[in-house]
């Protein structure tokens, strides 16, 4: 991607993710790993931006002027709004999947499902794992079940958890608040890999380091995912027909939206649809 | 290996390590990685034997019956008793180090500097790898740049960790009880990798997940190594002119190696010289 022939035309239909840049010039950035620049990237929403120190404003805007380099082409096919959440959910779940390269023969576990979680079973299942989602309540079952997974383990139960003792690969974990790994990796094959995509907390209740010794295992972190990389998972999405489930709303929609999101009342994203800012300006 | 035709003649030299048995039947077994045999290994030392019942004794024996599969040859040129803690400490450093690709141009920290972190210097080095000792004392600096660590960094100096944040590739955590991981972690690169091969106990103080995320770095356990594997360390050993610093005694001497030990006063490994303890009994 030079800076000097674009590859877009005006009309184009492009992707803006979570970043908008980044030092592009570390060994990260080299790699087209801008996600893990030295320096941090740029954050599409409230992060100072690196020529006029103004906060970035993300999708609440009505224009965005972004360097070719994070920009995306939208696939044809895709429809948008269900492919919006792709450039951060979706690639979020798809970095960890591909970089572990999760394959026909690997048994996934995916841990949680919302936004994260729904895409990472999409996902894992188009890879051509065995897909397995662990949520807590019982209700979720015909719901896993409908977004593709092949089994659902209720976590809080000791006896399911036991039944999957040392059968997993991989376990893709979506969870954002503090919750006990140990169970999770005790679900782990010698060699098994358990990726943390959403915890940035301290890791609280504790991990047994004998959990990890005795069985070679893995702790993994993921986050979001590089530029290439995004474009690949929009691709890859196309091809396998997978998109986000979504919620469009308008824009006045969007206290009720809040207060719905806090409760878990989502399925999966709210996307806002752009055009009702205007409506609500003009009126 | 088979059952019928043994490698071995009489008169042999061959080394016996952390263990004499394991299903032989799992996957891991199948792969050669009996250290991580889903029954459990039978350990060389206060295991239940599988046929009889009894306790292990380990080398305070002075024979042992061992089927061919546990028994490693010994390479000419290795002294003997030098050689002896390279079936534990050295298997247990080397392993994780080929396992996850070491070699030159890797920079590589070995923290601690007891019997397993005087063999993970070692050997990082021979596998080409930039090594850096982190010790809690000073007065251990001249002695690790003796074993061929190329740097010694103070971990207790903020201002040393700090000067090589994000440097390192691999961490080789060598220290059997509760500590800090998170300063090393801090200190590895994207995609760096902490590798602990003695802390069983639950960590703690926490783990970040975001130090994990933010990289994608990884946090992962290593236990000894397999069969094949423990005759290639002793094989590299061997061409590399790499033994265990040792302290020979008698077997009457083993109380006073104790107190020394729990006062962490051996250069690295006491070996019990087993002729002493006929001597002792006809004495």
């Amino acid at each position: 991607m030079g800076d000097d022939v674009s590859q877009y035309q005006v009309g184009d239909l492009v992707g803006v993710g979570c970043m908008v840049d980044s030092c592009r010039e570390c060994k990260a950035c080299q790699d087209g790993l801008e996600n893990y620049c030295a320096d941090g990237f740029v954050m599409t929403y409230g992060s100072p931006d690196k020529h006029d120190g103004t906060l970035t404003q993300g999708g609440y805007s009505d224009k965005v002027v972004v360097s070719e380099r994070f920009v995306v082409r939208m696939p044809d096919g895709l429809d948008l709004k269900s492919a919006a959440p792709i450039l951060c959910a979706g690639i979020t779940t798809y970095s960890p999947l591909k970089h572990y390269g999760v394959k026909p023969g690997h048994k996934v576990g995916v841990i949680g499902m919302g936004g994260l979680g729904h895409m990472g079973v999409k996902l894992a299942k188009a890879l051509g794992a065995e897909v397995t989602l662990f949520t807590r309540s019982e209700s979720k079952k015909a719901e896993a079940k409908k977004q593709g997974a092949d089994h659902v383990v209720i976590s809080t139960s000791d006896e399911e958890m036991q039944a999957v003792a040392e059968t997993f690969d991989f376990m893709l974990d979506t969870v954002p608040v503090q919750h006990d790994i140990n169970p999770y990796l005790e679900a782990l094959k010698p060699d098994g890999t358990h990726i943390l995509v959403g915890l940035l907390e301290p890791i609280d209740p504790a991990i047994s380091g004998a959990n990890l010794v005795f069985r070679r295992r893995v702790l993994a972190g993921s986050l979001i995912g590089g530029m290439p990389e995004t474009q690949e998972v929009l691709d890859f999405c196309a091809e396998h027909g997978i998109t986000c489930d979504v919620e469009m709303i308008n824009i006045d929609q969007i206290n009720e939206a809040w207060e719905r999101m806090q409760k878990g009342d989502v399925k999966y994203r709210f996307v806002i649809d752009m055009a009702s800012l205007k409506d609500a300006q003009a009126a």
